[in-house]
């Protein structure tokens, strides 16, 4: 059975979101038509609102709408820490952690020359300026633990070394309240690799 | 950390979506605003267009663009069927199958009154219409197998029996592919109780 055009349209522009496929979209569509007509109005209206005021950060490209975010201006911040995110949803769980106080870099994405991502689409020419407006004296990189994203962490300390700033990386290990036993291998040897003196 | 309000706003309506919770549409909206802006343009007018443009089938109350649906209109259908389903995924489900050549009515919901939904929200007066201008010969319940499905089927057999219609309920029973081993006991005891002759 063909869906009429407008809501064959509107599945399609719903498949597009993370993780939803045909399925879960005509089910989305299907609600959003019948019983969540006001969802849909504050959707679509709420999205155009975004779509309008959000945008990045002048300074550390996190989502922002304002010119400067809320982080970048707070003046309770460590101006000396830039901790290197690929994303925003990064910045948001660091925050939730409560255990930074610097400021932040979003990368909004990770090195990946197959798919034309290069230090351009990724801002480092922002980044250097920041560096170079000073202030700084640890880059903590916290991409993810990913090819793409050590080798972005591999860049990223590359740029730091040449300006003599000091480059750390976020330690990789057991999570907290995981069983050893469940653990995959390479995090395991990276926790053995990585182990602290405790004296 | 607080999201800024334009983002606070859409993560909030994304979350009325089936399904989605506060970390999911957190995703859905920073994909929306970094990489997806083209798609969420998308969104926002297919929404617009759909809530504009699709209503429901004067007839069987399927999603429609049109007063009457494509498969009211159908002249291949076989009219002295109809086949009584909750929602328009419903339909879309048993058309996919391929086994059904007649009409539909959709109820848009099942019998509830705890949660105030009773025979006027469910179209029952459009179905009654339906029955009485004529031509069907056989109302298929087509109600998911759950206690509020059950209660909607035996309602509507009420109908078509003050009506002298015939009233059939869909088989339930073993799903094709599926193991008996790993199949509840209520499907297997309606499975049985519903067992038919091979000769």
């Amino acid at each position: 059975m063909k869906h009429t055009p407008s809501l064959a349209r509107l599945i399609d522009a719903l498949r597009t979101l993370p993780g939803v496929g045909q399925k879960t979209a005509q089910r989305m569509a299907f609600h959003l038509l019948q019983d969540g007509r006001d969802g849909a109005r504050a959707l679509s209206e709420s999205l155009t609102t975004a779509l309008a005021r959000v945008g990045r950060c002048r300074q550390c490209r996190m989502l922002t709408e304002t010119e400067l975010c809320s982080i970048c201006t707070s003046p309770q911040r460590d101006t000396g820490l830039l901790c290197v995110v690929e994303s925003p949803a990064d910045v948001v769980a660091i925050e939730q952690s409560g255990g930074f106080r610097g400021r932040y870099f979003v990368l909004m994405g990770h090195l990946s020359p197959l798919d034309g991502i290069g230090p351009d689409q990724l801002g480092i020419r922002e980044l250097e300026m920041l560096l170079d407006t000073g202030g700084v004296n640890e880059m903590i990189l916290a991409t993810n633990p990913t090819v793409e994203g050590e080798a972005t962490a591999h860049f990223l300390s590359e740029i730091a070394r040449t300006r003599g700033l000091r480059a750390t990386r976020i330690a990789h290990g057991v999570p907290i309240g995981g069983e050893l036993e469940y653990i995959d291998g390479g995090t395991l040897a990276h926790a053995l690799a990585g182990r602290q003196s405790l004296l």
